[in-house]
Order: C-alpha cells, then sequence, then structure tokens
C-alpha cells in the first residue's frame, strides 16, 4: 500500500493508499482530537487547507461520545463528515499524559476517566475494538509510551510487554475487521516503536515489531522530554532498521523545522496539536519565521499574515484585523489563525514533496531549516 | 432610495438602494458587533448563509480597535472585507446599557468605557464623526433609549432631547460627507423614534423627526422591558405617523413571531443579537419551534436540526454530530449553530417576502407565527 517514489539521502517521496484516498508523503495529519479541528474549522475548511490525513483520538472518542455510539452513525467518517483518510491513535498516549491513578498489567491499563472519573480498563483488544467502531483508516498500536528520562530496565521491560500487546493488536483487529458488520473492513493497523532515546532498545524492539509485517511503523515516545538533538539521534539511529517500504509516522512531532530535519532522517508521516495550539495563541508561521499577531505593530498593517501564503486568510484579511480580533476576543480570531497555520503546515509538505519531486530536497532543507521556528 | 413594491394589510414589501447593493425587504439584519459575526463566522459565510445587511456597532468599535483606525484602513467594508450594506448603529443604546458613570447633557453623553473604564464623551457631532470614520451605508441618529418603566415627563424631555440631536446629527453627517475625504460619500442617516410605550408621545416624536425628511426611520427603546403585547400595541399605534414611503426598522426586536407580528404591522428591518446568542446555547430554530440540541434524545440523531432547512449546516451535519460538538465543548459547535440560527432568520424574512410578492403573506403568518417561538 506504500509506493517509494523517490529518494534523495534519507529523504524520502511516496505515495500510501488507503480506503478513502492516497496519501502523498511526506504529509502532515491536521489533528482533530473529538472528531473537530480546534478552533471551529469544519470538514469543508480542511478541504480548502489542503488537509491529506485527520486525526482523531481514540481516547477521547471513547470518553465522549462513545466508539458505539459513533459505530451505530456509521463510523467516524461519516459522523463528522470527512470522507478523506482518517488515522486514530490507539489512546496509549492519552491514558499516559491524560488520565489518573493509572495501573499497568500484563492485560491492559486500568484508570480513571480526565472527564468523569469513572473506572476504564484498556487494552490491546480494547483499543482495537474501539479503534474498529471508529473505521479509521489507519488504526495505531495499544502501546505504553514512557515518559524521558526513563530508567532502563523499564524501558526494557516496557517495549517487551508493548511487543507482546502488538501482537495482540493485530489478532484483534483481524477479528474485528473480519466480521460482516465491519466499519471500515480495510482498516489497517500500524505498530509503534518505543524505547526512549537508547539506540539498541530502539532496534532491537523495532526488529521484534518488524516481523510482524504490518503496513506502517511508527515511532512513539519521542519529544516527551528529551532534547531535540536527542530525538534527531535517536530517529537516525533507528532509520536503517525500519522497513524501507514501509511508511514511518514520528507521532507528536513538532515545529516546522522538526518536520524538515526529520524527513532529511527518513520520516513520511507527521502529526502535531501545535500549529492550532500556537494559532490559538496568536503565532503565526510564515516563511520567515513566526509572528505574534497581536503585537502592536501589527495594528495599521494591511499586509496579509504572509504575503507568499496562499491561505483563504491571507488571500483575505489583513494582520490589522486579525489583530483587531484577537484583541476584541472573537471567535472568529482563532479559526482564522489555526486555519491558517494549518494551511502552512500543509504547505510545507507540499513544498518538501514538490523539491523530492524536482531533486531538489537538500537546498530546500537547508535554505528553510533554521529560518522557519525563529520568533520575528 | 426606498420602493415600495407590494403591501398586504399593513405588511410591505420593498427595495432599498445603498451604495453596497440593494437590499430586499422585509430584512432580518446579521449582528457583527465587533466588525465579527459571533461564533466566528466570517463574511465567506455571511454570503453563504443569505446575510444582505450586516450590522456593527459604533461604541464598540470607537472603543475598540478606534474609528480612526478603521478609517486608515479603508473603512469598515474594506477592514472586515465585508463588501455588501452596512448599518451602524449610533453607540447611544451601548452607552444606555454598557457605559457607567453616565451624564447626560444637552451636548451629548459623558460617560466611562467598559472596556478599561476610560473616560468618553459622545454627542451628535461624535457618533456622525464615528460612524462617517466606518464609513457605513446607513448611519444611525444619537439618541437616549429609555428604559421601560419610565416617568412620563422624563420621556418627554428625553424625546425633545433627541429631536434636537436629530437635527444635529443631520448638519454633522452631511458635513462629514461633503468631505473630499469620505470614507463613503453615500453614507446616510436613518431618525430613530423615541417615546417608551406613551403613544401620543411616539406620535408627537415621529411628527418632529419625520420633519427632517430622512431616508429612514427606525422605531427604538422598545423590547427594554415592556410586554409584548404593548410594544406591539405601541408600533400599531405609531406606525400610520411613519413615513409611508420610507423604510422602518424596528430596533433590536425579536423573536421570529415577533418579527412576523411587527411585519404585519409595517415594519421592514429588523436586527436582533437572539439567533447568535441562542445558537451559542444550543437553542435551534426550526419550522416546527426551537430545540435544544443539546438534549439527550439528539445524541444517536442522524437527521439535520430542521430536514426542510436547506443550510450550510444542515444540509451536512446530524444532530447527533451537532449534539457531541457542544457536549465535547468543541467552538465548531457555536459556529454551526450561529450559522443555521441565521439562514433560519435570513429564510424567514426571504419567505415572508415570497409571501408578499405573491399575495400570501396573511395565511403564512397565520400558519406560522405562533408555532415558531415554542420550545419543543
Amino acid at each position: 500500500m506504500f509506493k517509494l517514489i523517490k529518494q534523495e539521502g534519507r529523504a524520502r517521496r511516496g505515495e500510501y493508499t488507503t480506503p478513502h484516498g492516497v496519501v502523498q508523503t511526506p504529509v502532515f495529519m491536521n489533528v482533530g482530537t473529538q472528531a473537530a479541528i480546534k478552533g471551529g474549522l469544519s470538514g469543508v475548511d480542511l478541504g480548502e487547507i489542503g488537509c491529506q490525513v485527520e486525526l482523531s483520538n481514540t481516547y477521547h472518542l471513547h470518553v465522549r461520545p462513545g466508539d458505539e455510539l459513533i459505530r451505530e452513525m456509521g463510523g467516524l467518517h461519516r459522523f463528522m463528515r470527512w470522507d478523506g483518510p482518517i488515522l486514530t491513535d490507539s489512546g496509549g498516549f492519552q491514558i499516559f499524559s491524560l488520565a489518573s491513578l493509572r495501573k499497568i498489567k500484563e492485560e491492559g491499563v486500568y484508570f480513571n476517566s480526565h472527564v468523569d472519573g469513572r473506572h476504564i480498563f484498556m487494552g490491546p483488544e480494547e483499543s482495537m475494538r474501539i479503534q474498529a467502531n471508529l473505521g479509521s483508516d489507519i488504526a495505531m498500536a495499544f502501546d505504553e509510551c514512557v515518559g524521558i528520562p526513563a530508567e532502563r530496565p523499564y524501558v526494557k521491560a516496557s517495549c517487551d510487554r508493548t511487543a507482546r500487546w502488538l501482537r495482540r493488536c493485530k489478532d484483534a483487529l483481524y477479528d474485528y475487521n473480519s466480521r460482516e458488520d465491519a466499519v471500515n473492513p480495510g482498516q489497517v493497523l500500524w505498530g509503534i516503536n518505543q524505547g526512549a532515546v537508547f539506540h539498541d532498545l530502539r532496534i532491537e524492539h523495532m526488529k521484534k515489531i518488524a516481523d510482524l509485517d504490518l503496513p506502517g511503523y511508527a515511532i512513539g515516545g519521542l519529544a516527551v522530554g528529551e532534547s531535540t538533538q536527542e530525538m534527531y539521534d535517536t530517529i537516525q539511529a533507528l532509520e536503517p532498521f525500519m522497513p524501507s517500504d514501509r511508511p514511518r509516522y514520528l507521532m507528536g512531532v513538532g515545529t516546522p523545522c522538526n518536520i524538515l530535519e526529520c524527513v532529511h532522517r527518513g520520516v513520511d508521516f507527521f502529526d502535531c496539536v501545535m500549529p492550532a495550539r500556537n494559532g490559538r495563541h496568536g503565532h503565526l508561521y510564515t516563511w520567515d519565521g513566526v509572528i505574534n499577531i497581536k503585537n502592536e505593530k501589527y495594528a495599521r498593517d494591511e499586509s496579509p499574515v504572509d504575503p507568499r501564503c496562499d491561505c483563504p486568510v491571507c488571500r483575505r484579511y489583513s494582520r490589522a484585523y486579525l489583530r483587531h480580533l484577537f484583541k476584541a476576543e472573537e471567535i472568529l480570531a482563532l479559526r482564522l489563525s489555526v486555519m491558517h497555520n494549518l494551511f502552512f503546515y500543509n504547505s510545507l509538505t507540499e513544498k518538501i514533496r514538490q523539491s523530492l519531486d524536482d531533486g531538489r530536497f537538500e537546498s530546500f532543507y537547508r535554505e528553510n531549516a533554521e529560518k522557519l521556528d525563529k520568533r520575528i
């Protein structure tokens, strides 16, 4: 399902086929945690800003409105009216970052909901059942995401358990999606590599999970406390052991510069809440760096956020108007800012793909990597 | 500029021409207080939901971002990127409902800003200067909006002052818009009738302001404490004294039923924050009455808010999804709800116009007036 079209150094240009369409990679997935994009963006908006893959969160949707309800409504695509590819995470990351009173056992994790405190158990089978109910195109493995710093013996034991869980995920998802009433019979499972910043544990774990011959592999458990350089080094050490004919997805990363650096190191899929969150705070991306639109100097600025940007916001509105919307605390401020920032990320990966197609990724990378994260 | 096309009883079908386009009446104006519609709707959305006139608030825009800034940015149309007709109120109503430490004098009103407490003076000339800076198509007279109940002697004195202020408004606006650098030289002034629920004072005031031969007249100071029946009776008593060749605008009113009742009594223009405010609370209009989308019974309801509604929300989303968005506290909930409710109001006045064109307003009115405000 993954077609590697071209390579430049370790950077890869590919195509990944899902039941809801073909994804051009490298790609940035747009996060709609609770089946909705933050800032009031609709599915129509997503289409307009060049979103290729929508990402929703298993844990959040299980808690509210409930995956059984979404199944009854025909699955997540139909429920939220987004007909393109959807990836769901496994709930693992949220259980480890949001839930309280967490107990990890071989069978899975016992914890309390962050919404109403009720007791929930989630293991590989539960995560797969929920994701099968949601009917996403790509389901992610249920794993333990270990925070960094972490003790080596703990990471080793956790990786072993995550590998055992992966086999159970594979069996369970196969079972659910073989049923006649499967929401999305074409749904597939991607594995997740863990191992904190211990390169040998990462590699050992990768070899184990590669044996399961899954259609995609993610790098999880990064950007959770280590330095950026440690993150890059870990990816670089791991990458040669990831199957080259499968897409690689770096979970929850990152800044525009992070994305360029990691494409440079062989990653194909990205997702991050950062562009939406920064947008809601008035931090807007431009091809010269990040501006704070609330700054006084934009009060009378008639130019768009970025004159080189072709997004629906830059085509229509001035910095002065956007700044006014923030100062007046209008919701439209959030919507326009999130729209611009997501477009910027989608457009960044589009330009990366274009540069790979043209065999000039290296120069694109060198020109842009440092400048894009700069606050100006 | 107003063309009366057809009449059925007192109900009128007309056309009002502004520098930014022709308005078909009866019409409901969509409120964008601070140069933005609540709920994150953009100018593009306004076009999609059939908005004919956008209404912004002089007082709010004077306080933030400042009318001088908007003038520098080319006026309100250009600032907010809405190319259709705009009406601005005079600031009077907000001064009397929002500001603190208010002192009314013959020259105008001294008060403190609700945002930062700073001292502001606004009189007829200031209101006209601000509205000329905004460059709206219709500027409203600066008046005192007296709350109800009110003592007759106070109302009488206030009406006399408001009438004196109106003459000053007319002179000032003429002066501003005759200048070479006028933002919108075609901007016109509408007068506002006051008089609380004293029919004779209303009529006396109306006769006085009719003498100024303005292109439109509003009924102000209603829906501020009196009963609905008192409001209807006041309009009915006043209407024969309003020039029949000028549009009549009932300020800040009201429910769908109020609108039907007042079209029935000869009103042409309406505005109200109610559809947007109710939308933000999940109260959605349908042709059978008002539903609360947060209600448990909609959790698994795959039908649109109103199957007979052709708005962008009803064409695309289910009640179940909308309810989920509210429960999950997603901003998209607000946007879709406000969009539906404004479309409903715009569509209500469209159907009223159609029924007038077809000579069947009476039956449309009798069929719908009571049912539309019912909570179901």
